[in-house]
């Protein structure tokens, strides 16, 4: 059931990477955008490759499994996915230093829930558990803190149609990610609410909507803000 | 006894990464400071937050204990911090590709002092643990000769208030970051001169030094050099 | 005998690290990468000493040896001696998320790319082996297509000297990586044709050829387009 599952995860993932990078933009000022949007996917499948292989996969003393896979994806492809918003806010504008340093601290948050997140899932002790779970989560208000703080302010200061598409694509990030909490909270590594086939199943839709769909909808709002129809002669600053 | 200690590094890095962001500049060109000083405490809370767990603490044969959160934790704050002084040698003026060699060289140095400094401390043949901690000394020397050399020269050629500001952050880093291998020889890890709970409340008296302080003391220096008195308004060039 | 290769690698990667800094442009605008190519033997060096006292060093149930060391060592300086590619075919002109997008896109498949080879490795049933086999050439793949197809139409467009260099680098690139997989194929870790000693030799003098050869090949490349004749005062644009 789960190997079905991680099988589809690495068909579709590795296609997908193909036909984000096939269609997306192969000039600039945007076609770095469709690098990063096709690496995600590629992540992914090597990450749902390791699963079906068991690779990574380790099952604790109350018979859950943790697969190390999923978070070491996760560790790699949500900072890409925030770079990209974090450079469609600064679009040909920032300076190094400047750039530099909103990627550090917004990559820093964002690893640190990831991997506390993966503490609490091996944590077996409740108190330990909810602490990790805890902090993981002040580590995700921090990174919704910087998207929706000073850096949508940035993005919306030019008033163009990038501001627009920069709060399109936060607001189906941030929608989309709030799931992965939850589907933790009452998954096999939380609550064991639901059952561990139900809860990789959850993800896997999650992921292909989170990185997949994700890539042709950003792609798709950053050509219609650069006024390009299609075409590889868009007509951009 | 080494509990408290772990509390009170949880607590006060917790609040220091809080205020840092809350003192620091929110304009350019000094807000990516800012946020580089603030993530650094938040990672170092995340460490002592580990090491309270008892997460990632290492019992060797000799009895002694390795802290490897506190490893994890210096091979992410300390590029975060030599980033800031890097970029404070470019101030505005790197390219891309310039900044980012330099960047490059200094963090592999670094990383690898970090890496082989955790080497040495797990090693338990003495000749293979001092063969190891002069390598990591090595690799010190040559972030010391990046910061003094290059980068100082490059920061002092403009002979300007960023040289300056430059020069007094690098002599408190460098100051402070000398204790650390000192702290090493002399501790458990080491010769075993001082116990563990003197060399952990030791590591956090530094630790709080090296991230909190510095922090404030290389804002009030750079807010110095731009000319900023406590304002957001502050007149930058 | 493996020894000896691990402590001649120790010495020749560290001597070298130091030569290519001396002997290296100190001047924008390539200053950067004599700072990228003395970094990397330095980290071999690291990777070798690990090698000769044994550091990570896996026995599995086949006898063969997975040198964990190693793979570390590629998964950062493959890297870095990607990013001197890319920095040279966007050479002072690619804004900083351009360039960004390039080098994550590269970073990523590249360390995909080491990981499932050590997966590879490790894996002990043969159809696992074979599939992540598979699956690090189609990475690798990967990492030569962006190479040959977009950054070479890049350093070509420009049609000047800086072309031809990177054209020189990249065709030096090339043939010695081919090399590894086809050595991992033949050794130890795969077909077994060829016994641990010997793959161990030949994979020193790859990388002695990868890394130090190919450094002074590299700089003396980009000294001959930027009009640098072995003095600083050469009369870059």
């Amino acid at each position: 059931m789960d190997q079905t599952a991680f099988l589809t995860g690495f068909t579709v993932m590795s296609l997908a990477s193909l036909a984000i990078y096939a269609n997306g933009s192969k000039a600039p000022p945007s076609r770095h955008h469709t690098l990063l949007h096709s690496a995600v996917p590629f992540i992914a499948a090597t990450a749902y490759l390791a699963m079906a292989f068991g690779i990574g996969t380790l099952f604790k003393a109350d018979g859950s499994a943790t697969y190390f896979a999923r978070y070491m994806d996760w560790a790699v492809t949500t900072p890409i996915l925030l770079s990209g918003l974090v450079l469609l806010a600064f679009h040909e504008r920032g300076r190094t230093g400047e750039v530099g340093g909103y990627l550090t601290a917004i990559i820093v948050l964002d690893v640190l829930m990831i991997v506390t997140g993966l503490i609490s899932s091996l944590a077996e002790v409740p108190l330990a558990k909810w602490v990790w779970y805890f902090w993981s989560c002040v580590a995700f208000l921090g990174v919704l803190y910087l998207l929706w703080g000073p850096l949508r302010a940035m993005a919306v200061e030019r008033r163009g149609a990038l501001g627009t598409a920069f709060g399109r694509n936060l607001t189906f990030l941030t929608v989309i990610w709030f799931l992965y909490p939850l589907v933790f909270l009452v998954g096999p590594e939380g609550l064991k609410i639901i059952t561990d086939p139900a809860s990789v199943w959850a993800i896997l839709v999650m992921d292909i909507v989170a990185k997949v769909v994700y890539a042709f909808f950003a792609a798709h709002n950053l050509d219609q803000a650069l006024g390009r129809h299609g075409d590889e002669s868009g007509g951009h600053a």
